[in-house]
């Protein structure tokens, strides 16, 4: 348990598993962004951690009450514990000096969680909630604000199901249980959360509550704020217990002050998520538009007729063009056969289409989507390309580990807005990151997908690849960053759609929520944690 | 706009167009609780106000504030803004000395009610933000707490349109505007809200996003507060806007501390709700199982095989004998008339379930839901039950005056819990009604319904009628408002589903929330509103 990965923490799989860059991808970055280099990271035989700072007292306080074999300060685990996965954090955990937090501590129970919140209050020790380490915005950095240490708090011991009941449809389990668990678990009972973020494989369930994550699938199954029916919160002031029945008006929801709180408020020690039948059949299916609008009028449309689909994504030009060419190889001899049979001009755009149910209501369901599409131009190209879309659905990360031991910075962005502001906010978007990443004479390769369809609008999700500077990696990032956070910001958009605020877009959550909104933030800040222990740092400025 | 209702303010509806008890409700009636006796409101004329306790000063800035015009003490309109309709409103505005506010002020924008927060705080009188006045729960009592008067803020000035988005579906309102206005508006370019709660005809959009309402079709459309995508709130700490996209994981859900607090920590000046297509068709339908428990099981088997309805509705033995017997002669007639064809034994329960979308949508919705209704012994009462309780869907709180006028005590409670609690639930309340309303020698009639299903649970929404004790009708109530509601508490269910917490339920919030729970909502109120102005002795005890 403690030390589970036997990767260095730099990586987001095994090294033993690299994604290797074909010679097509390989061509297709060279002519686009530029040629790649061999930047791999530096390896953990020539690092070491930096010091616990901890005194033995502080660490025998903590052993006293989580008991000591569950307060670790070898440096692997602190490594490990170092920091999540966004842009920043893998600059700074591939290079020579990676960040650790002071211990890790991993809790058996929800009241040991309490009794550590207190003890960390009594001795000024910051508390970062470590989840399953997935953050992309620096939710799960080392940074202890005010206080001379800080400890990562890990819920390994704490990943049980707790109750699990088919009458109600729920199950309610220990923070600490990731996904492929939790769903292995309800799969033998014929049942599944259907909650499916890109970081599935790693991320756990008091993640997902506490930073509002949105799996692929959450056109059919919902966002994991949606999921959430109840639950157990120690804080600084004590217990919450919230959600007490399917639907209330018992006053404000105070789940949703938790829901999203990043572990500033209290940290999540139960939830309850409400689970659905597994369904019996799924279909997934590649569908090519002959150009961006199209799609997005198709997926507008598709909505708006209750004639939704469960998993609906739509590729822009850049991104189809990018999928065709380096997708897995099944996936694009089908798709690029078809494509060229089809010969669509530059500009067509690929979408990827699930239903999930019993196969009668995938029959009706698809006809009724069906209906939509072909009025709006667009051609199947059936099964496989869908399949093998599903089949990789959670290997960017391994990629983006592959282009960046290849000298590349790859980012990627994500915002939520109206169906009428998208096509702006996409160019807005594009265009910072292109003005602020143009190095050596090239351009960097933008592109975007829509995905995650509300009935008012949708998310935009970004990815941009350059050209790495190695003497200035996090002042190059913080540029493009800045102007890109700002675009959405100007556009009226979300700054984040379900990678959540972290320390990254701390900055910008007052022109989400104004000044006002701000101060109210601060005021339950300080009823529920007044020392500042909790995550210091992340979420508020 | 001033004083638009003509009727007295004691009554839901017009006094000229009473709901007449039939001979064979009456004689209904009569068996199950006990006779009929005439016991009309005391007519208006035989009435006064209490006298206006605002000074000349005071009246004079409230004017400065929105104009002479718009701040009045007359008589009339005073009392009509008297309180909502809960059973303990209607009692004391039925009596000889129904309560009123100091004046009614009608402010026509934000900037108005912005100010007119600060001048009350600085006057120190309290404001009751006065929606349609359709609370059942006390939530718009012209109480000023520990200030020595109270103002009700109407929102009749401030009811248009002020943007409709066709492109993202939505519609941006005052929160005046009423549901049938809103429904006319929007109905003219195809659109509808689909709130449709059973004080439709009278509420308004800032008092469903203040309480949280659910409408009948909520298993469709959503509850009111899944509809509302932005907020602009006027507080004493200044405006908030909240709601910058369709999904978001920009940190708490801000939004969720003002929808549903009930105008508490501020005041609700513009909505944007999302909006949906008028449906094509609808189809209701009538349907009669063998049993309570047959039908419950099929609700429930309905959602998890995501075969449901857009409205669904299940009423216990007891209700649908009442409906049977009482309801509007074509329903009846038919529903009756098929009922004994079938031959069907006591205790079979009525549903009504209704689709709506296209032909082709309802027809596959309708045959999935059928293939789990024909399963659990359902069996159709066809199109013309279904479409006789669409017709009288808002006809409850009419006749209710009449069951009122009649000398009879009848009150709605509700509240909701998981699939699995939810016969105990009814069980418990049942008894709580029984044993605390019995009165000469007769048990008052207890009957109830599901509706508002979710995926893990449902709401229950119970009836009791009994003879009312005029000699001391609020102790009466009281007695069995506090049973009801202990036993709501000690089976874990919500105590409210919908119809918010007002000041009747108040002393349960922290049941609910927790002691924790309440501390916090009074931090935040703290934080907005330090001075108590608004709405006191709502939500919080």
């Amino acid at each position: 348990m403690i030390g589970r990965y036997d990767e260095v923490s730099a990586r987001w799989g095994s090294p033993d598993k690299p994604i290797a860059i074909s010679d097509t991808a390989r061509a297709f970055l060279a002519e686009k962004v530029g040629p790649a280099r061999t930047t791999p990271p530096i390896p953990r035989t020539k690092l070491s951690a930096p010091a616990s700072r901890l005194s033995d007292d502080q660490r025998a306080r903590l052993q006293s009450v989580v008991g000591p074999q569950n307060v670790s300060i070898d440096d692997d685990v602190r490594l490990i514990h170092g920091g999540g996965f966004s842009y920043l954090d893998l600059v700074e955990r591939r290079g020579d000096s990676p960040p650790a937090p002071d211990a890790v501590v991993y809790p058996t129970s929800h009241e040991q969680v309490q009794e550590l919140i207190g003890v960390c209050g009594q001795l000024k020790i910051a508390i970062v909630p470590f989840g399953g380490g997935t953050s992309v915005v620096g939710g799960v950095r080392p940074e202890g604000g005010t206080h001379d240490a800080v400890i990562a708090v890990a819920f390994e011991q704490m990943a049980d199901v707790l109750a699990f009941d088919e009458v109600n449809m729920t199950v309610t389990v220990g923070p600490g249980i990731t996904g492929p668990t939790l769903e292995r678990l309800l799969g033998v009972r014929g049942m599944t959360l259907g909650h499916f973020p890109q970081s599935w494989e790693r991320a756990n369930i008091g993640g997902y509550a506490a930073t509002r994550s949105s799996g692929q699938a959450s056109a059919g199954y919902g966002r994991s704020d949606e999921m959430v029916e109840k639950i157990r919160v120690a804080t600084p002031r004590g217990e919450f217990r919230l959600g007490r029945a399917p639907g209330s008006a018992a006053g404000p929801d105070l789940r949703q002050l938790f829901i999203g709180s990043e572990g500033i408020f209290g940290i999540i020690t139960e939830v309850t998520m409400r689970i659905r039948r597994q369904p019996r059949d799924k279909r997934y299916e590649g569908v090519m538009f002959p150009s961006y609008e199209s799609g997005l009028r198709a997926f507008r449309e598709m909505v708006s007729r209750r004639a939704t689909a469960d998993m609906m994504r739509l590729s822009d030009p850049q991104e189809t063009l990018t999928n065709l060419t380096m997708a897995a190889d099944g996936m694009k001899a089908a798709a690029l056969d078809r494509y060229l049979k089809l010969r669509r001009v530059d500009g067509g755009c690929l979408a990827i289409f699930g239903w999930e149910g019993n196969r009668t209501q995938i029959g009706s369901r698809r006809d009724e989507s069906w209906r939509v599409l072909r009025t709006n131009g667009a051609v199947s190209l059936g099964k496989q390309v869908g399949n093998g879309w599903e089949h990789s659905r959670f290997s960017g990360p391994y990629l983006r580990d592959t282009l960046l031991d290849n000298g590349y910075l790859v980012e990627t962005l994500e915002t939520c807005t109206g169906w009428r502001e998208l096509p702006e906010l996409r160019t807005a978007v594009t265009d910072a990151l292109r003005s602020t990443l143009r190095r050596n004479g090239t351009d960097p390769w933008v592109m975007s997908h829509l995905s995650h369809v509300y009935e008012t609008g949708g998310s935009l999700y970004v990815t941009v690849i350059s050209q790495r500077d190695d003497e200035d990696a996090v002042n190059q990032w913080q540029k493009a960053k800045d102007a890109a956070c700002e675009a959405i910001v100007a556009q009226g958009a979300t700054i984040t759609h379900h990678h959540a605020v972290g320390r990254d877009h701390a900055r910008w959550l007052e022109a989400e929520v104004g000044s006002q909104g701000i101060d109210l933030l601060r005021a339950v800040k300080q009823e529920l944690d007044p020392e500042n222990i909790l995550n210091p740092g992340a979420l508020l400025p």
